[in-house]
């Protein structure tokens, strides 16, 4: 009696001690962690349509468990009520008997309880919301979706279940009246800008590329009313070939009406049958209600104008998840999630979107193909689990995947080649980049980096959960694929990797995308660098990348190496031609030698071009990381690097998120400016005379390279002088 | 231009051919093979309520593909309309081209073509009804969950994405009106037999044990109505303790009102609040609509009421599945269900109640537990599809299945301990029999026995489906395994299986499992049968059984043993015990040696017992088997055995179901007359005289025993004499 009164003891003290951090936490809605994430996500992905038809996505998606077993101990030092909102069908259980029905409200009694709801729900994701004085739900929750609770002949629960408890997902339902399988996103009204009779028809325009539900004002009458959208003038007028439209049956007196599904445009070209009628049309804006916490500023009113129509194009793209563009897909591809994952490092710093898309594109076992099909996505997705920990250092999340690393990882092992590399096989997209004629044959170069890399992921999160021997095993598939990356593919000759690996010899082919990768995960020697700087990523004979997908990568390794002048030149002709040309969101492909509505083309359709894909929005990212020149360096920023690099500007002032604010940085010519909320950062700064600065003193590192450490609240003002 | 032609002229001649089949048909709902069959089980299963609570299973239960995509190739001589209906957002496709919006109807011109049909549902499953005149839905069509229709950057979709294309899964929803969604099992009314009076409540009696739903007749007021329902008077009397109740509020004008959830009770005891009045009760009695094909009756009265009894309680435990029994669990358990399969193949013979059970119990990959979390339970699963083509001879639905047996052996197999054994590992339920005091510990010989019969099972359709190199080694493994099970267990000092292997000794127990099975396995030496039956089946000092579950294998194993005269005793005062005390329906559990409403109780409480449990029904299967003593030798009765015993009856007659009709057999002990519909059999008959026949030449195959060959569609009419 006495030794179990002492571990009780114990246990309680254990509790207390896990329970305290979360009690900080207001309840919130909760639900088997993934599981919200995949449902909404097809609630989304499934909003596509293409000329008035549904058109789903073409991979497997999954679906919720069912059935859920919520639980937690609480220790509670006075009596107290607690109310229990649940989606789905459910029973109550405290310290394992169960109240009857469907009970809204418990009384729990003073002293140490173990609270279980148990939810069904086919439907949709079973969530529940708990709310007493102390007794919350939040992520500390346990859930399983097997509690393996079997009985024997004397009605005895089985000691022996061992099942697996893991931690709530959550987001920020906290009222019980937001009931997770109700979300939307906000709306808010916008006018159009103008509206003119055109032909038959009736063209609004918004003024700028938009998304969100059309609605006609005083509309009456009976009859058909279809909705021509256009990210362009031409594709709204142009109504066989507009690759969105809507069309209703109306039948009703005056009265507003709202379009069900929210679209992209900028233009709508409205028809109706004779006896319809409305005054006038607007729309109702759709966003994603993320702040923006970075910025950029400086003296080039062309750059702050990319950076403005940037930071638009990424808000347009970031809705339930961070999409691809909004006029076609809307759905979430993994590479292209990847670089949003980056911008919002930059700018608007929201973890959930993150996370929220992580789950949503890694779905659930088993794996039956690649991620969105595509070998490099799958890839992406394990490198994004890794700029996630640095940037946000949130190792509980890295830590409760990494099941879902092993399990996808274990379904790339089981792809390689004879030669242990990632080759497409039968039912593997090998995308890359959309350009022509690219070679997807044999084993690609570009592949295997991102295989390297992603094994390097792997071990890192096998050794946050503790897993030593799967990170050594990990550790050494990374340094394999690194050393056959080298072997295979690096040419002395072309002073480059080559492309790919086709019936046992390297192809002679040189392409941009190994080579600017392996700049920035520095997997090169200085030399190396130089090399790949001159014959590839400066070598015009190299063929061109056309896509601001890949344009990302490839002005991020010549930040990467100093060449941020060249890259200001770049985006002002890059993004800046696509400025001239009237862009007010940046698109999907840009290639200046087309011209008018040639530019909208794509996929062998007229306007199959998206016009808003976040993919355009890079310098959101570039201009952060590689101007004001802020970038993590252990997980959170508890270091971080500051090295900022004019590239041609006069002045620039901006500020980069990190979880605990914003890195604040001023910087021109002569004059430097720097406050941190957070960690210990290094500055570096190439200066022609050494820098001054009253608050810290600079460390020379080299010829005209100077280091200052930087600790966390406090404003250094520096004067220096600039190459 | 030429070979072209040639060789579409090939691909047509293919289909056509491979179509014809299926034209044949009605068209009716498809989905994806197994979702539906999920879906529903969840719904059923999630109906279970204790004491007013609700009730879930204890293990993971799954969900269905959210989006599938439905295809196929007709060719069609004239035009045609088609009507499409859906359950979900969909799209169609004729020969690749999307038809705008959500077409209800779609127009086909003559000639070879290709339908598509995408379907996105979360909330129920994805399905479809198609109905031309030539074309229809049907398991002809080819589904997948991913389609991995990806394209290039010029629009062209991929060649290279082996999407797997699996045959439709259907029931019997044959208009569209039907919706799989909506699926309710059929009620009548029915009414009680009395209605008294017992203190504050109003005791109701419905003759006999029932399930359905509860009607009030008139009910008008405001206030509550509890229900307390009881399959004993007792239980319905003691409302602190009985297992199931209803409570309602009402506040209604006079008007019927019926219970939301179906119940299983004789009795009901209905309290209301004072101002709460109701006329009369009665009920909706909800059923499966099986028709009953096969028959039995005898000279013993007490046998044809058992027979009679048998049967209702089968009806009541078939609903939408075979679940183990009516009042509590209402649950589809793996080891339960695998009785009904075979009490069906002797009853209604229904494939459809067999196919959905199966795939429900099988659920989907990832497996993460035993089915029912219970080892033998899976291993009865495996079993089952054995005798389902057995009976059925449905080849389809076995090799359709290959994948889902392989994943489950998989998991199987990675359970295994250093001896190749199979032993309860944390989250193993090692269930057997509700047996006090029986040991689960170390490797258990009766599941090494399932185990062996698994393998054999699988080896048996790995070979059906064409994979010779899984069959080898299928059958390998269930050789070895069916080695070490003699080398192991067998005793020679108890002329026995002992029951278990525990740290690596073999235990001196000797329990009735393994040894039972092994004979209707066929895995014995008559010498080593005979052991068997006086060391362990008539040995009074090894445990008895004392569930219906294991006496039907008990019985089972005697029957096979050529002692029906015993087993007629056995089932005399067994299954007559518990007409004796009143029963309408098997129980879960009878132990003779208790008394009164001792009987009802179980697990701990006082009526926790089942009083009408499906393994309850086994004279179903026995007489039809080993009495009638009709059983296939070959898929689908292509060949069968017909070998009656009259274990002490002075006559017996009665039909066993066939996929082609009844198999008649009349028999007194000195009259023999058979018919059969189908195949080849075989009539091994035991008679003092030479047996006469003016149909057929009967053979001697030893002493006293004949064999005629039975012909399909001729009346065999025997004179013999009975031992």
């Amino acid at each position: 009696m006495r030794r179990m009164n002492c571990l009780l003891r114990i246990a309680c003290f254990i509790c207390s001690a896990l329970c305290l951090g979360n009690n900080l936490s207001a309840q919130t809605w909760i639900w088997y962690p993934g599981d919200y994430e995949i449902w909404l996500s097809n609630e989304m992905q499934n909003r596509r349509t293409e000329r008035g038809t549904f058109f789903p996505v073409f991979w497997k998606i999954d679906n919720h468990y069912p059935l859920v077993d919520f639980h937690k101990v609480f220790d509670v030092s006075a009596d107290e009520e607690v109310e229990i909102y649940v989606e789905g069908q459910y029973n109550v259980k405290l310290d394992g008997k169960a109240f009857e029905g469907y009970p809204q409200k418990i009384f729990v009694p003073a002293g140490r309880h173990k609270i279980n709801i148990k939810v069904f729900n086919q439907k949709s994701v079973p969530a529940i919301f708990v709310r007493g004085k102390t007794i919350k739900s939040d992520s500390s929750w346990l859930l399983t979706y097997e509690d393996k609770e079997w009985i024997d002949e004397t009605g005895k629960t089985s000691d022996i279940s061992t099942t697996k408890w893991v931690n709530a997902g959550y987001w920020n339902f906290n009222t019980p009246e937001q009931l997770p399988s109700q979300f939307k996103l906000p709306v808010r009204p916008q006018d159009a800008v103008s509206m003119t009779a055109v032909g038959a028809g009736t063209l609004v325009d918004f003024g700028k590329e938009t998304f969100g539900f059309i609605k006609l004002h005083k509309l009456k009458g009976k009859g058909k009313i279809t909705v021509y959208y256009g990210e362009s003038r031409e594709e709204a007028l142009d109504t066989a070939h507009t690759e969105t439209f809507d069309k209703v049956y109306i039948d009703q007196k005056e009265g507003d009406f709202v379009f069900e599904l929210s679209k992209a445009f900028r233009y709508v070209n409205i028809f109706t049958d004779p006896d319809v009628h409305f005054e006038k049309v607007s729309m109702l804006y759709e966003y994603a209600d993320l702040e923006d916490k970075g910025s950029f500023r400086c003296n080039d009113e062309e750059i702050n104008q990319i950076y403005e129509v940037a930071k638009y194009t990424f808000h347009l793209s970031t809705r339930e998840f961070f999409i691809d563009g909004i006029k076609r897909d809307r759905w979430i591809w993994s590479g292209d999630a990847y670089q949003s994952y980056l911008m919002n490092y930059y700018l608007t710093n929201d973890n959930e979107t993150v996370k929220r898309t992580i789950l949503a594109l890694r779905g659930k076992d088993p794996i039956t193909s690649h991620i969105n099909t595509i070998m490099d996505y799958t890839l992406y997705w394990f490198l994004s689990i890794y700029d996630y920990y640095l940037y946000s250092g949130d190792v509980s999340f890295v830590r409760n995947n990494y099941d879902r690393m092993k399990s996808l990882m274990h379904f790339v092992l089981g792809r390689r080649n004879k030669d242990g590399l990632l080759e497409g096989l039968p039912g593997d997209w090998v995308f890359i980049d959309w350009a022509e004629g690219l070679s997807k044959e044999g084993a690609v170069s570009f592949e295997q980096l991102l295989f390297a890399r992603s094994l390097e992921t792997m071990a890192l999160v096998a050794d946050i959960v503790g897993q030593q021997e799967d990170a050594q095993q990990y550790a050494k598939l990374a340094g394999d694929v690194r050393n056959k990356l080298f072997d295979i593919y690096w040419s002395q000759q072309k002073k480059a990797f080559v492309h790919s690996f086709v019936k046992g010899s390297p192809t002679h082919h040189v392409t941009r995308y190994a080579n600017m990768f392996a700049i920035f995960f520095d997997y090169l020697s200085d030399e190396q660098k130089s090399f790949v700087k001159d014959s590839v990523l400066l070598n015009k004979r190299v063929p061109p990348i056309t896509t601001p997908y890949m344009r990302f990568y490839e002005l991020e390794a010549l930040c990467a190496l100093g060449e941020q002048s060249y890259v200001t030149q770049e985006m002002k002709s890059y993004w800046g031609g696509m400025l001239k040309l009237g862009a007010t969101s940046f698109w999907e492909e840009y290639n200046p030698q087309k011209s008018g509505a040639d530019h909208y083309a794509m996929y062998g359709r007229k306007y199959g071009k998206s016009l808003c894909h976040a993919w355009g929005a890079s310098p959101l990212y570039l201009l952060g990381k590689y101007y004001l020149g802020v970038k993590p360096t252990s997980p959170g920023y508890a270091t971080y690097t500051i090295e900022p690099a004019l590239g041609g500007l006069k002045w620039m002032e901006g500020k980069v998120p990190t979880p605990n604010g914003n890195i604040e940085v001023y910087c021109s010519t002569t004059k430097l400016q720097v406050l941190s909320p957070v960690g210990i950062g290094k500055l570096i700064l190439k200066s022609k005379i050494p820098p001054k600065c009253k608050d810290g003193i600079f460390v020379k590192r080299g010829d005209n390279l100077y280091e200052l450490k930087i600790e966390s609240n406090k404003r250094y003002q520096i004067t220096y002088q600039a190459f």
